[in-house]
């Protein structure tokens, strides 16, 4: 039943990172064309802006080593149904490879606590901005759209709860180097709304405007959607999800199951806010993924509403 | 980190429903002793609320056959600890069993959909009320607390949506009876804030206040904790919940997953809502169970905190 809430934005736009920050935790190889497919699938799902793949160097993200072969074959869908491909690019070469294929946006990689960004950038936070600075120039001069991933605003595995002005201090770097959007991430999964609240006020207040905040939540602890809830009311229309909750960060402790997407969707419809998702089609391309994966989807969406594929009461 | 947000109750009181409502649904017996072990775990833990069985007919409800030898060996945490330990009764003679054993609170449960009467109780909505009018009446004489339970709320598998008035309609009589508060049911788990809102405005609207309702959702879809939220943003201060997400109702398609009590306690330390409950105790006691029954915790948190029994790096 649709049951529209006063307070909350009348439309929002998925961010959706199911094939690229889902995918890139996966062991198993997965084709190109299957990853191909799967974004095709999002397209045709409704999703308007798909992360596709990321420009990093294959020896760091080998299930992404394909990118320069996949980002051709999703040409159709960008011209046709105007869906945005951002891509990752972590430094200038990265760039150079996604705008040699024709990104029209892309996204950089941040870290709000010093730990993490010696330990996935190996970099100090500082250095990862420098780095970052002529990438984003060039982007810019290129008129590309860039998103600046900011993980860890919330909790460190290794630092504990990281402080709100550690967090605005390094968005408010991003956002001074040009960077059109940000995406606050919980990578570990630990916060709660009024966490959440306090630090999009403060970056409010820092002069970060909320049209250009996104919240990346991570379901670790059942908590993503009770956050990207108070997120809207604070008036974010960005929210990013992962098709059947695929994914989760390789480098940091329990950073397991980004939000799903199926179930943000749930929300959203109940609650009147268009997004433009057909979720039966969504829900039936993460089950097609994840017979491909080989284990059920940790969406609790996906598994309601698909029926298990040897049902007892189907057997002879 | 704690971050209060001043629109939210100090405190909440967590209506515990694992040993009823999570465990009624296992196929294999659980051992009297087990079910004893849990309930006196769940109240070292600092829960001031555990459901502790039902007195339903054990033809029904064959696991819980055993609660005349299970009620009495909790004589020691009521008295202790001033635990309350309310009992389902379904009729005049499990009211009579109950109260021959001390109980000191009971929960009738009813319905809000014709359909879900008419299947699990065999009887029209009129009729169900009219079986609790001598059990409410005789329990209010023996100065026990009564709770309603009230199921189909927001979303029936048969009838779909379950219009707001008509929930009004069956609460207020349940109320009239004479319960002391009612549990509003998310059998299905399917709704959404703006539904949650809805109804609780309406209840207050027809005289029944925030302070006597419970909310009582189901995370089928995913959407339990953000339904939470919603609730406690409206003023509810009693949340049910089902230690390690224990449960779900035998009876209705897809009801999967009460929400854990895990999940919404880390929400509620995050949000410094006073619960008593000490959630490393609680984690334990959710994975000694989880252990005994011989499948994972489906909660998300007690999942995240408890490492797995047999992790590849220990391996020799």
């Amino acid at each position: 039943m649709k049951v529209p809430a006063p307070d909350l934005p009348a439309r929002v736009r998925i961010h959706e990172v199911g094939a690229r920050d889902g995918l890139q935790n996966e062991k198993e190889t997965v084709p190109t064309e299957v990853k191909a497919e799967f974004i095709h699938r999002l397209a045709a799902a409704g999703l308007s802006t798909i992360e596709a793949t990321s420009f990093v160097h294959p020896k760091w993200v080998p299930q992404l080593a394909d990118a320069e072969t996949l980002f051709p074959l999703l040409d159709d869908i960008a011209e046709a149904r105007k869906v945005s491909l951002p891509v990752l690019v972590p430094n200038e070469r990265g760039l150079e490879r996604a705008l040699a294929l024709g990104a029209r946006s892309i996204a950089v990689f941040g870290s709000a606590t010093e730990t993490f960004a010696a330990r996935n950038l190996n970099r100090t936070v500082d250095e990862s901005l420098a780095m970052f600075e002529p990438v984003v120039a060039r982007a810019k001069a290129e008129k590309v759209h860039v998103r600046g991933y900011l993980s860890m605003c919330f909790g460190d595995p290794w630092e504990g709860a990281v402080p709100v002005a550690q967090v605005v201090k390094v968005a408010k770097a991003l956002m001074d180097l040009g960077c059109d959007e940000l995406s606050l991430g919980d990578t570990i999964g630990v916060a709660t709304p009024g966490h959440v609240r306090e630090l999009l006020k403060a970056l409010n207040d820092s002069g970060v405007p909320t049209s250009s905040i996104g919240v990346h939540f991570h379901d670790t602890y059942g908590q993503a959607l009770s956050n990207t809830l108070a997120a809207l009311q604070h008036g974010v229309t960005t929210v990013d999800a992962s098709a059947g909750g695929l994914g989760g960060c390789p480098y940091a402790k329990s950073a397991t199951g980004n939000l799903a997407t199926e179930d943000l969707v749930w929300m959203l419809n109940g609650l009147g806010i268009e997004t433009n998702v057909d979720l039966t089609a969504l829900t039936a391309t993460s089950a097609w993924l994840a017979e491909h994966l080989g284990r059920p989807s940790p969406s609790r969406t996906v598994r309601a509403l698909t029926p298990p594929p040897s049902s007892p009461s189907h057997k002879e």
